[in-house]
């Protein structure tokens, strides 16, 4: 496990450039899309889940000096988190969406706090990221990605790592099965884990274009994040039904997808033939260069 | 102060209708309505906030086994909030919308909590609240409003009532000038307050209808909400900007319309223009007798 912050290298825009045609030459490769309005089917004889006397509360500390806000994006339903210490000011950005750049920058700058790192959880299909954009507009902003998303940042990312800001911490697990680069980002208390389209609330990201594997995705959730503990928050990049958050212990009973068996999760998961994402042509060749549009 | 369990009438047929005829028939006696898509102009050379070890952070607590979590209506951008007690799952709902009663009817069976008391912040104009259906589904469940809203209910609330939900409670302060029964709710840690219309993030319910009263609503957040403790958190009833929560702290500082004198912003909301909420018509008379429409 170390600190990325040190590990910062120029950024890659050959590579990027030739993935970016490699997408565009078959469109599919680096899709990361996830599976809108999905309804979830709640299993029949569910029973109420068992609460300890601080699970499932929002309001959960263990640590002091946390500030934390979570932030929507309307056309897109993308949440993005804004993380920091209270006393240093320094600050973490997760999934920022180019459409709320301005909202996102009018807050930081209110709050006067020193915004370090812009973080994607993966490679998105159905938005571009503002990270490119942020970057020009907050100087000394790095941004970051997962290594396995082939995606060009300052920071790339794997199994371990630590983003820190203040005394605080984000820790990387790579939870892929959506896209090969998704990873969960958990506080260093394990209170709050960031899930990307790895989990989302009462469902997953799809696993129907390429990279994609519902196999992997059940081993991935099931590894790496109900493995945290049951009263730790957990906030998907999306929900297209108006739940801001969800826990472990909540996902781990009535998850309807992932509460099945790894062989029915992928007959359900390759069954659910759903159109692309609107945007993807667009935000995935974008997005790969962490949306540095020049 | 008084418990308001205790306190439940008879549902107030007589007086409901009455009202709602008066309102069908000058339109805009009983209207409460909120300012949508206000861009808040930040004032210029605004400092940045100063934050102490504790401020602005979504999961502070003073309290252990306080649930909480945020719910959103995507038509109305209505936020509605869920609160229980852990240990003996006794729940209370703010703002339920007829739209998602099925989700969040869904949530509470899943956690296995005992709905107690479906509260409204005040008679809304813009959504039918899910209260009247939500009493027919849920046993033993009690509608509450404040008594100067006019509007049917359970219980009516007053300054200063409690309403108990297993060892946590809400604390009601009566915060016209959006409307007449505009209430705020703050938890008796005083870490969170539920403000409904009065105060939104960077602005507020608008006060250009019947009812409504720039001085009087200036006066309210003045007295009852800036002077709680800057670290507690505020959830309003809507925000049209994706933004979930702000603080005492940071609504005191950076507010574009409640930090100037009182003259100035009863300026600002005598000429907003703004035109009727879509549902005026038939949200007002509906949630005059909270929702029950039969």
């Amino acid at each position: 496990m170390c600190s990325v912050i040190s590990r910062v290298k120029p950024v890659q825009r050959a590579l990027a450039s030739t993935l970016r045609l490699r997408t565009n030459a078959d469109g599919l490769n680096y899709a990361a899309a996830q599976s809108r309005r999905f309804c979830p089917g709640l299993s029949t004889g569910a029973q109420p889940l068992w609460v300890t006397s601080r699970s499932y509360c929002a309001r959960i500390a263990t640590t002091d000096g946390l500030f934390f806000r979570q932030l929507f994006e309307v056309e897109s339903c993308t949440y993005t988190y804004l993380l920091a210490d209270t006393d240093t000011k320094e600050a973490v950005i997760i999934d920022p969406v180019l459409e709320t750049i301005d909202r996102d920058l009018e807050l930081i700058k209110e709050l006067g706090l020193s915004l370090k790192v812009a973080v994607n959880t993966h490679c998105h299909a159905d938005h571009i990221t503002s990270t490119g954009p942020m970057k020009k507009r907050v100087p000394g902003l790095k941004s970051a990605i997962s290594k396995l998303s082939g995606a060009s940042a300052d920071i790339h990312l794997t199994e371990g790592d630590k983003i820190p800001f203040g005394r605080h911490c984000l820790i990387v697990r790579e939870t892929p099965g959506h896209t090969d680069g998704c990873i969960t980002l958990v506080t260093g208390d394990q209170t709050m884990a960031f899930t990307g389209d790895a989990l989302l609330i009462r469902g997953c990201g799809r696993t129907d274009f390429q990279q994609g594997c519902a196999k992997r995705l059940y081993k991935s959730v099931h590894e790496k994040i109900f493995t945290l503990p049951d009263e730790c928050l957990l906030y998907p990049a999306h929900d297209y039904l108006g739940r801001m958050a969800s826990s472990v212990g909540e996902e781990r009973k009535f998850n309807p997808r992932l509460t099945k068996t790894m062989e029915e999760f992928a007959d359900i998961m390759n069954n659910l033939n759903l159109p692309n994402p609107k945007k993807m042509a667009t935000a995935v060749p974008a997005n790969l260069v962490c949306g540095l549009q020049d």
